[in-house]
């Protein structure tokens, strides 16, 4: 029921991303648009379970929308995957008064809060928060399209080395799992090939599409690698593979690393938190519960979290085809 | 019928945008890819009225695709809205063999390349680009995505003098027909206010919302203003108004003016670039004419040149609702 | 004497800059590591006269090197002017047991430091923060290198405007007495003329120029102007003598206005800064008064404050030389 | 003799950098504003060999003052450091009838100049283009300050994830022989220690210092390290080595790589390569070889080559203090 919300917790968790802090502002805000008290959750599941948390106005979100990284800090809990971690969880907030919850942060975060609910029927939302849009049930995680941006960025200052030089850059980009920012910033960064844990290009076709670029009076490469990248080569092993079976090319490496993480978030990433926090707070206001808040067709609607863990973000595979008719 | 395609014409037309170089490249590349001829057009319809016109092979776009403005330059042309005008245009694409059209631009632009189709039977396909976003049949025009980040990132940079000094800042920044630019970089700023073409707040509730923010314990104020705001005063005007009617607030004025239109695009307008340039030869091939290629839940898709020019870009209510709370 | 400094008071004042949130971080920690204690005095000497101060330590500096404003925030105080107001200051100042002052800040808020120290001996001292550079006694003051930034990627932006149109640009910068912003800008920028404070170009040579370099086969052009030209005319007024005595130009006006006192320091800013920061407390325990911390051939040194407020700060000449050269 | 110059060349030779650009453009113009041929030679002294040059006016050069790299491209050449090499080169030059240089590079490329110099008699002058900032004779190598900015956003962004998750980052930064870049980014990105070339920390200082840093209550923590930091240590052997002699910490590494030497050129270095073109120019006219053009105490001063080559660029051992008072 609606009239039984009157302190909400939210908390980050998992691996930070640019807009987790808009979000966390939007959360608060509603909240207090809502006259419903509003208490930040410290480290994610971990401060849940040492009860470290602090209660939030709407002044106390001043100043974080444009900032990246999380007030509230966040953390990846083992205690919190026991029987015992969750029955401590849930006494702290009992002991607060806190009666329901936000959790900003990806599958692995939900599924904690899908747990979490069913052993204590306690109501829970979620906002997806990760660069790398591998969550089903949303087109745009929170700092995906930050990420996109910094990564290009990144990329466009290589390619000033590389034709500089006339050098073949294999650039890592993160997506362990899907290819979503690989793909992306592949086609912004006008690279010659992209490796993704999707498709197997396969090695001889690789060095195959190098030699034919080469050919067709191209003087640089940069070939964007996803971290999972079907192949299964590092790409210091890439590097070493294309030494050993082309000529004519100096061969670098660059692995983007954490750096991709980080920064102020990009407009949409601000406007889609701020949507998405109040979505959040007004679905548990109207007694929705175990849902994930995502973006589907430039709308803000409501997917249940077990689909939400269930399901596999897909790649556009329109884009792979863009990408080979760009680097032709 | 798509085996009469043999040679397509690419321009940009009206104001610049970021990405109109990327959607060049790729109408370039896609012709290539596709082994058809591609020429380009010098300064929109003027350039085609003087039959200014340049080959282009894949290399010739080379290096383009982070480039902000248009390196087939752009113009306004008075002489394409006469009928002697359009024949001499006509003429001119004739003697260069040129037998299809893809035109980069907004909707005056299209409203030329209808009648132009409507007169002689030419082949004709729009790209939408520009910043306003203010075109119907796709919900982001070229440009759209660099320009809210270019906004928010000089909002943010106000922000920091403002809450320096507990000011009051009025920052007009584009839109004349069209609130999407305001209302975003509203949201994503953090603005107090918002004030566009769609919606008339009127100047008592302006001055009334900034007394309560101020009660509220707010000790600086950014009210985001679009060109064409309903209230119908310039910035200056508002300035004035409120040091005539509030007492407490230093007032100020930032006009963000022409630096919004450039800058290099963003990851998502370079994809969108490249999406729509491809989509756009490929349906000059198929045989379609008189369409502008759009982007549509997240799919590239046509809409008849018509229907762009005659409907209306609605911005999202949603966000007013949203930016409403956010400024509690 | 050495021993006498125990409690540094801390404070901003005048117009703010990038780089005074690394200038307070530096004296907080230079005070922790001399385990001196610091207080931190709000909107400059306004607050000094409420008593406005908060005590700080190593952590309370912590994630404000790279935020643009002042976390002191700042204000002109008219009160201070006066005798009583001063007399008010100084009663807080010995209540709160603060027997010293760092001011960061720029001419303005030195000479009122200057007058204090004379009325009540005192110990002073100054940290340059502006980022007009109209400073004598350094090189650079906090904000300047940053600021130079800003303005060159908003000029970069305009000028992808300016060449896709053909156009003529006027661009207002800050600098209302000195033209250092404007000439480097100017430079950087590619700018065809540079306008400033200290030399009068002639409202002729600039036509001519202007004329001369349409000739030359230049298709846009961008003209710099600091706020305080000594042609006298606003860049309106410039526009409009343009338009009246030259052909074939469609000229425009952008006024760069308040962003360029925002954003995150540069990394020279925020070494300066420290650097800086850690001089003003070690000069105060070494019984130093009434200077202010310069950069001079790269080193940090002390200009006595009479001398800094008296001395004129002037633009290198060599530069407009090189920018006559550059716009050939 | 003055008289003699009627044809100069221009090349980049070594690792590029930010401002190489700007170089080549201000020697184009300032060959065009003296009425002396220029010529551009690509690849280094590859391309002089190869006599792969290209005319150059002040058009030549437009719209390249904000671009990173090098539009003459840069190559490392063996066949140069051979005496046969160096003769062909010559008589390429000579066949061309260019009758002077103007090289922009590093130490290896000032050694070849001068070597050439010294067998033929050729009109040789250097510019100090590299990020590394490692030439003697000059306060800033072309590059430098915006490496500096460049790596300064990037630890500001890993800085996000790290005080949101509360780790230990290593990050790698640029720097073989000399540890400028690390010591300033060191500064201006908050780091708690810094390992430079110039000194040798030792690794139980480090841990020791970390974790009095731990104790003082610091939750995250960045040590920046130079490429060729004297510990002699990489910083994943620095992890490991953190790993098992300290806890409670979460150790991450970031090897920033080749994205440092790319991106627009800085304010500063626009302005600087603006006026070391022009001197190198003039110089050249003015009958002077064998110098390189350099910045001391904010005027272009010329060192000879072979103490420029000879010399050693010191850090300034102040900002060690500084950093340290800082990290407390």
């Amino acid at each position: 029921m609606s009239n039984s919300i009157k302190k909400i917790g939210v908390m980050t968790s998992g691996g930070d991303s640019p807009g987790m802090n808009a979000a966390i502002r939007s959360v608060v805000r509603a909240c207090a648009y809502h006259k419903i008290e509003c208490y930040g959750i410290y480290r994610g599941y971990e401060g849940m379970i040492d009860g470290d948390f602090v209660q939030m106005d709407a002044r106390s979100v001043k100043g974080i929308i444009n900032k990246g990284g999380t007030i509230l800090k966040s953390a990846r809990s083992q205690t919190f995957r026991t029987k015992e971690g969750r029955a401590k969880a849930h006494e702290e907030l009992i002991k607060a008064g806190i009666d329901s919850l936000v959790v900003i942060g990806g599958d692995g975060s939900f599924t904690g809060a899908m747990i979490f609910n069913q052993e204590f029927g306690f109501p829970v939302m979620g906002i997806p928060g990760t660069i790398d849009n591998d969550i089903f049930g949303t087109t745009h995680t929170l700092g995906y399209d930050t990420a996109l941006n910094t990564v290009v960025d990144a990329i466009d200052k290589i390619r000033d080395t590389a034709s500089s030089h006339n050098r073949l850059f294999f650039v890592e980009v993160m997506g362990r799992d899907v290819g979503h920012i690989a793909l992306n910033v592949g086609i912004a960064g006008g690279a010659e090939e992209i490796l993704i844990p999707e498709e197997d290009l396969g090695l001889d076709r690789l060095v195959e599409s190098l030699r034919r670029s080469k050919k067709s009076g191209k003087s640089s490469s940069i070939v964007v690698v996803a971290e999972g990248d079907k192949i299964g080569k590092s790409v210091f092993e890439l590097k070493d593979y294309v030494d050993q079976n082309m000529e004519g090319y100096d061969v670098r490496v660059s692995v983007l690393g954490h750096m991709q993480r980080g920064g102020a978030p990009s407009c949409f990433d601000r406007v889609l938190a701020s949507r998405m926090g109040v979505r959040a707070v007004e679905s548990l206001i109207a007694g929705k519960s175990n849902f994930m808040v995502g973006l589907k067709n430039d709308i803000i609607d409501l997917t249940p979290f077990d689909q939400a863990v269930k399901g596999k973000s897909k790649i556009n595979m329109e884009l792979l085809r863009v990408s080979d008719i760009m680097s032709i």
